[in-house]
């Protein structure tokens, strides 16, 4: 799309010289032919450095965006995102595309529907009532059981376990809302990516990203009925236990453990070989890696034992 | 079904003139030709206003029974009443109905199900392995994905967007237990509306109303792995995170948000604009608008935070 | 499978007289024709008791192996117990059996999947996009919405509901890990065993049995989104509310009632009659029957309420 015609769809200024926009993206992540946006003063050294060719900003940010990066000056850089958004989302299914590829060995039930222009590696197992969408890629020796869904442009690697009704790829929550209360959808374009030996439960929920990747590394176990949001990265080994889940972005490192019901507010990094306990809320980065924690407010694990005996024995005494 | 049939279903006496009753309905809600029961002392006020032409009653509260109405006195009125759901409610699916009424320019998948007579709006997408019951309503421009299940009767909106694996209208969590510990099924013979402009994450449970509707109205935003209880009205632009969920028959205003596994118990009423952070446990009224609140009892966030710091300093102290 | 066939598996020593083994088992149920493994010290006594043919044991815990009983020295029997799993795990259908059988009056989608050597009772409703595994059987007056799947071996009762979204028999959740932080598959070979009068929710999860069952008792009733981890025994009538959800092997007696969001740690015993308040978190067995907890950690529901109270008033005064 010409930078002119989304400068027309924002209904703000543009004079600059025209050239083509490939898509959207992060400030950090933006190539020259991408568009960006900053909402939020706290995002000023991003602006300075981002490579973007474009940056939707709002008046009192553009004296931060750099030579040669065109500003696009609107009221509600983050409302004019979601709306241009829109005009990058591909089809939900693209027909015109050959026929999907099956490889060698691979069954795949006729009650599933396979989109054209996936990619099906060798002996797999695919069940009935599964779809994998337009330009999905699975591995080899991937086993995907019934009502799963593989949402477009996702990447599953090989020595994968699907179970049962299973969403790949949904659209992470994202929206903008306008000084109304009025909602507007920001268009998830990135994918997810699973890579090799992943097993994932059943009825669990792996948002894809909103720019780039939703990444689950090699070897991590998901238990059922989990939320993963999107942009987020799950380091190698890492499990998650029933009805735990991560707000978006959040990245943890390889063999973190998530108790059950556990979850990570958006936004975090965390250290390898964390682990916490059962219903743990953890909403800062945790630095160090190897220890245990539990509670909402987090603590290390034996501080919040100690303390709940604390809390026990004052209820005795008042 | 006559009144009479109805007196013989729950084998209590009837001497008054017969008549024809078309359903069942809530004390405040029935109409002159429903019947309608109850169960608990509470609720006497709405028996004596109530409009019903027959109330299934225990002997104790008979007395509050309003003239014209006829009384069905029985032992257990809760477990009558389950009993008496049943024969109202419809086949699952009713093949007899004309073929689903499609609108120009949708997309229906060929491996999707749409009953008999179902409508769909224009300019629809629906996926494959959808299943669009008996007498459902899609409006226009709505994406439906894959392995979506909108039951019988319900009603959904244009512009919608609804993720992969989510069940619309199933029946809500309804039961009369006796005093062996038996239960039995309450019927749920109402159905789940869905305004304009409303999106739906993946593995989402929104159940039918007992009677009546379910309400979700303009602009709700639905994360992943949301349950919405029977009979619960969410109010304009409000948005549920991950994880989270209410009860049946809670009442929620406009633009209420509300954090990741944070939820609600039933039968509560709260105010537009109010915050609930990630985690909150609601169990109560929310009257004033516009607050944040937070934890489990419920404080405003601001209290939770200052609590928590105190019983931190507390811990080292002891 | 040759019990020298499964020491060469695990590469490890076998001089003693061969015989065909049928399967895996625990320590404490396996039979004479299967083979066991412990991994732990405090199984001890389950040693010395086992029935075992053959058990997968460290060289440290050798000499508790009883007579009779084929010691499999490992470096890491857990680890090498999963590797043998896979050994035992059927195909996940098994085309050569014969069609599945449906009874009489049985209604069923011609887009739902039954596997060959499935059996469906009398008067079932199954409506578009199930799937009924290989062996699976279904009792009679059953009404299955779409989009559940019923994975292979598992038994459903009679007069059961289970409704969109629902998975049940999907894999446990269990894996080996090694020094190095990398998981190995335990198959589970089990399966899950649903009785009589069982309501079952939408996307709800139920995982089959590493060995043996996990079991619904009769009259159950399970809301939506609820976690039912492998080998769970969930007693007669008892009752989950959304959201909740038990980890492995707890076993509930009957009219249990278990509140929204709450959750049982693994391994527990709980009496009948417990009841547990929204978001309990249970840890430890409950031995008394008939009272009403509350809180994380739990204490007695009314205790739970006043501590809440103290917290709130100390909170004042401080």
């Amino acid at each position: 799309m010409k930078l002119s015609k989304i400068a027309k769809i924002l209904t703000c200024c543009f004079d600059k010289a025209d050239r083509e926009i490939s898509g959207m993206n992060a400030l950090k992540d933006a190539t020259a032919d991408e568009v960006s946006f900053v909402a939020n003063a706290k995002y000023v050294k991003d602006i300075q450095d981002t490579k973007a060719a474009a940056v939707i900003v709002p008046e009192s940010l553009v004296g931060y965006i750099p030579d040669g990066c065109v500003p696009l000056i609107v009221k509600n850089s983050y409302w004019s995102m979601a709306v241009l958004s829109k005009y990058f989302a591909p089809d939900i299914e693209d027909k015109k595309l050959p026929n999907a590829q099956i490889g060698e060995g691979s069954k795949i039930s006729s009650k599933a529907e396979i989109a054209n222009g996936a990619k099906i590696g060798k002996k797999c197992i695919i069940l009935a009532h599964v779809y994998i969408g337009t330009n999905a890629v699975i591995g080899d020796n991937t086993i995907i059981y019934p009502s799963v869904t593989v949402y477009r442009d996702c990447v599953i690697g090989n020595d994968c376990i699907i179970h049962s009704n299973t969403a790949i790829g949904a659209d992470g929550f994202g929206f903008a809302t306008n000084s109304l209360g009025e909602h507007k959808k920001i268009y998830q374009n990135g994918n997810v990516i699973i890579e090799d030996d992943v097993e994932i439960g059943s009825n669990v929920s792996i948002d894809r990203a909103v720019f780039g990747s939703t990444l689950l590394k090699k070897g991590v176990r998901i238990d059922n009925l989990v939320q993963i949001g999107h942009n987020c990265i799950i380091g190698e080994y890492s499990v998650f236990v029933s009805q735990s889940g991560s707000a978006g972005s959040t990245k943890l490192g390889r063999n973190v453990v998530v108790g059950g019901q556990a979850a990570f507010a958006g936004h975090l990094e965390i250290a390898s070989f964390s682990t916490f306990a059962a219903r743990s809320g953890i909403t800062h980065n945790i630095k160090e890696s190897g220890k245990t924690y539990g509670g909402f407010p987090l603590l290390e694990q034996r501080q919040w034992l100690k303390l709940q005996a604390k809390i026990a024995r004052l209820f005795k005494r008042y």
